[in-house]
């Protein structure tokens, strides 16, 4: 099948900031190219949007649900093979859920859904209809994280006993809600964030960061979270308290208001025999620690890594790949499946490896497990 | 008064280790020596380590009991000025006790003593003979430790929101205590440690470094203690959420089966306006974070920094000073306040700047309070 | 003009490592397509690398000469705007005069050409035609860089007094041109590389940044060249000391025997009142030096940067954007230039900003004279 | 043989920098005390000082001739039985000259003498009564400085190919020698500190580092010195190439003027199967290189070190030791050493590990060939 994999969006226009990171994901590897879109719920900002992107006219559309009629109206060489949902929270549901009924493969961004029950739903539909559902839990794509995971799942620092995960950020420190800030606005308002401000945001990708990397389930939970800055509604920051599977403990603390701070996500990890260390910030670094010896620092591109984490590589050691390569590895392996897909084939093992429906449904979960938790004068909540 | 201050010293013999440090932390400025010691409760031990030290035989003592009333039986002008206690936990308390019974001034290694009535009962001593007590809690010897504390008494971050303090270590990831390790055996017998195992020995430095540079006092804790190596019968993890006045809040974990990590303790502050951070095993940094500019690395030495900062320091900057003379500062100024008092002037205040028995009361409270609080099914314990 | 730009390319069929790179950067932004190539010298691997890329068979060219004949032909709304030259350096001068004596832009990689020469002739050919030339001296594409150029032409460190600039890997310590790889065996070997071969492969990367940072020309050079792996025919390892106009001095070393060096990039700037710093393995910070302040860290996205480094960015803070973001700026700003001219308009000021013929034939000169001086006798060789 | 080894001083009087770490470096380790001195060329001030330091009056000389004749004519048991030099350059080879003509041993600052001809004359001297005689470069007596050099030995990076080595000041970037500034003052003036300005003061430091690491001499020099600050009349700048033994190549860069830099001594090494890389400022790291393997992060007391880097350590890992302990291993080794001499054994083979008279002649020759290549036209100028 020699042509690139079709993707439609919904969000993502003029003003947005996510959307932009997605097309650029999706472009990297040159697998996908953009056919059409729904950018805005402001037909004429879509439009413009549309034009910016060089898209024709008609397949520039008003509305998610114009775009999923319309688009499954053309012939199969023509129309898009998945969408891409870019929206803010709370219109991930209706797009995701319009597209798996009318066929499309689909990419949601984080935190798949509103609430719980809808994402339950989404699992029902993504389980019925066998469609491919990516969830973009982008931190999850980066080599190093992969490397992580592999070495855990292959022993090499023993039974894990303690991790220690956190997502600090600093640019909520003020009340910029009330500014023009478009991405601090719906962030912090309850009806379109969901239940969770900074934990919706960020927290989910601390607690999906550290399921994936462990390879054990959070259990249970005992949370603070507060509104630092007066007048907000949701929370600015969190810190809790975790119990793993099979005996782990941790702490997770995330913030927004953590002043000064870029996009600090980092993740450590101790097992009984060994250790890990992860920051996003200088993501092509993976320490690894031993009970005897000295600290070894690995490097994307150097030495004998996993295949995982050589499958998300795509420059030699040096050569810093960052934020969006990871981003784009999650479009490169929901790409190779939907291809596989598309030729009746089995994609590679090795690029299954992208955050799912069970991911997303498992972050509303948390979320909403924290906040009763934070709430409550129980000390422990298990989820 | 031209002459040195004179140490006499319970604990510390051959094999020891802290007694070492401590040795190393008085000489240093040049300002103490040492005169005499009980330097094992093994009086033969003590004879060969006071050899060692180029002792006269005579001020070699076989118990402190006996040192206490000897020394108080020497003229002024020789006997010895101050004791310094560098026994186990479990014996603190005794020599303590007898030194301020007796006149001496007294230098206690942390945490102060076994329980929290015993501290309760220095403390009353301390207030009532008006004699001078430094507790070494040797973290916040660092010049930029005292910086921080400086540019928050200051308001140069504004309000104080969160606090995240960590001690990790890795030393106890096996369980070294069943061989002939001395350091690992005491602490983790819980009849010679205290209730605490990582909190007391190390837990203890992360609240009071905390207490010190936030210039806030813990209120409220929620704990999950654990020892993970089997057989342990104390703490060797924690996991700790932390309320403060003023409505901080934060969270402080500390562990010894941390494989791989050395010793470090590192804390960061966020408020409202700015933000601090500070490593211990990189400790002439402390990098200063703000809302609208970039962050600022300030070093020991550099620019203009608080006078205390400056009076902690002995070298031009970029000649790094560490642990053993953070550890002097506190022997330094300890020194200043015993020769003031000698020479019966007062000590610049400055000097005054040492943990004191107020700090080892608190330290003592916090290690009670946190593990009633990890045995129980409340959610806060309040301090 | 609702369309993008079209790219044709010459090079970087399967095997190749840095067409790939150069597709990936055309890519990012969007604003580019691939629309034919002649991949290969080889036309049957140049015809599956086609077929790799998505490209009709009809736009798969055999050799540089076909396509630039056949693509002139097509009518202008569908033939190539630009050839990017991916080829290793004794193939980038025919290819680069057919297209500019054809009226295509061109993007050529570095360095320019095999021989001074032809670099004087392309220079010729560029400044004749008017068409656009850009050379991917893809380090200076990072934000930090621009920064740091801008602060230096703002006068904010002073006058320049010395430069340290250094270029290590460490992937040609062995004979690895004896293996089968081939990207060291054309940089290796005299008739594909030109005279210089580490110094032509990274010195002049590391020449390239000194001169676009400072803007200042380098004027003399003192060199000592080395091969160090036995058998190899071209120098490995440069050791350069440098005078600048203005009266600055320097210090240029280059290697690719510095075993266990990924891609270690880095400069510093000293000037009569501050000092810059960049390493491109962390590329996203600046460390800013000044005579009586703390050093501050500057970060991409934090604070007021100058409008050449922002428009250098595409996400915010602490997502760290690396290597082809910065290759792909080159491309960004070239397309920039060229849809100006196709609109007949002019092009935003910042987007001017990338390496040009200039900067090509400054490079050639640069290994030439190095070259000349490190064989000889003399101490000091003009450029 | 129950006592401390007794120290006599010339220099280091109130007010100057370098005394005062002498003697902290002799009191660390509790081997050695004070007890006597001539601390400046002004009776009154070395009278004073010597009240700062607790010494009896009759001990505190007017001169280092008066110290010299009326300490020898002390009895045996009560002498000195070491002199420690830390004047200015100009005033070390007299009280060195006469030191070793009275029996004295000696501890020396370094440069070791204000010219060639002096150094040759005191090694001359130390030869033929065989005392012994240590140079404080200080920076040899760090831990890791120590593992890098075992582990070349041992062969463990390979034959050597490359040396770059670095040593860079900020703090004479302006004239400070105008003010009132001690320690500028006599460093650039070239009747006080010889014919090299920062080559001597630091430069020194750079090579003997670079031939103590590597066990190769330095043989040519191609070196250009540079006085950047108006007015100054002694190099503050320097950039060199260097040949070294056995096909060695390196170049070595010290600077006065790089603005903001603290005291950034660094070096690396790359061998045929490895490389080394460490940095004054963050001396308990050692990074390991090697040509299929990550790097690996030695630090200072954790897993197998060679006996030489373990003798130099006091305290476990993550305690930091710095500059102090650092010429601490100086002192210590050297009193070692005088101990073994005066109890007629021999010492540890690990303690006579510290810099000689051969290093201070060594220097002495670097500094002059080192100025006499940068005046002239050759290229290349043999040590």
């Amino acid at each position: 099948m020699s042509r690139k994999i079709r993707m439609g969006m919904v969000g993502g226009g003029r003003g947005a900031f996510i959307g932009g990171v997605h097309r650029i994901a999706a472009a990297i590897d040159q697998q996908i190219e953009l056919v059409c879109g729904a950018f805005s719920s402001n037909p004429e900002k879509s439009r413009l949007s549309g034009k910016d992107f060089f898209l024709p006219s008609d397949r520039v559309y008003g509305s998610y649900e114009e775009m999923m009629t319309k688009e499954k109206a053309l012939p199969e060489g023509e129309r898009m093979d998945f969408v891409s949902i870019v929206t803010p929270n709370h219109v991930h549901f209706g797009p995701a859920k319009l597209a798996l009924e009318n066929g499309f493969h689909v990419v949601c961004d984080k935190p798949v859904t509103f609430s719980v029950d809808e994402a339950r739903i989404l699992k029902k539909l993504v389980d019925e209809t066998g469609l491919i559902f990516a969830l973009t839990h982008n931190y999850t794509g980066y080599p190093m994280v992969k490397q992580a995971r592999a070495m855990i799942a292959g022993g090499e620092i023993g039974k894990i006993r303690k991790v220690a995960v956190e997502y600090s950020q600093g640019w909520l420190a003020t009340k910029v809600e009330d500014s023009d800030q478009k991405q601090a606005s719906w962030r912090t308002d309850p009806a379109k964030s969901g239940m969770g401000g900074a934990m919706g945001d960020i927290g989910t990708h601390a607690e999906n960061l550290a399921e994936y990397v462990t390879g054990l389930k959070i259990t249970e939970v005992c949370a603070e979270l507060t509104s630092f800055v007066p007048g907000r509604r949701l929370d600015d920051d969190a810190n809790i308290l975790l119990r793993f599977e099979k005996g782990a403990r941790g702490v997770l603390h995330c913030s927004q208001i953590a002043v000064g701070e870029e996009n600090s996500l980092n993740i450590r990890i101790w097992g009984e025999t060994g250790g890990l260390e992860w920051h996003q910030m200088e993501p092509n670094t993976l320490l690894v620690k031993s009970l005897e010896d000295p600290t070894v620092r690995y490097r994307t591109g150097v030495g004998q890594l996993s295949p995982v984490a050589q499958a998300a590589q795509r420059i030699p050691a040096g050569h810093p790949e960052g934020y969006l390569e990871a981003f784009a590895n999650i479009y490169k392996n929901f790409a190779s499946c939907v291809r596989a897909r598309l030729e009746e084939t089995e994609p590679d093992e090795l690029r299954r490896d992208f955050p799912s429906i069970d991911d997303g449904l498992r972050g509303m979960i948390f979320v909403e497990k924290v906040v009763e938790n934070s709430k409550g004068e129980v000390k422990w909540t298990k989820l």
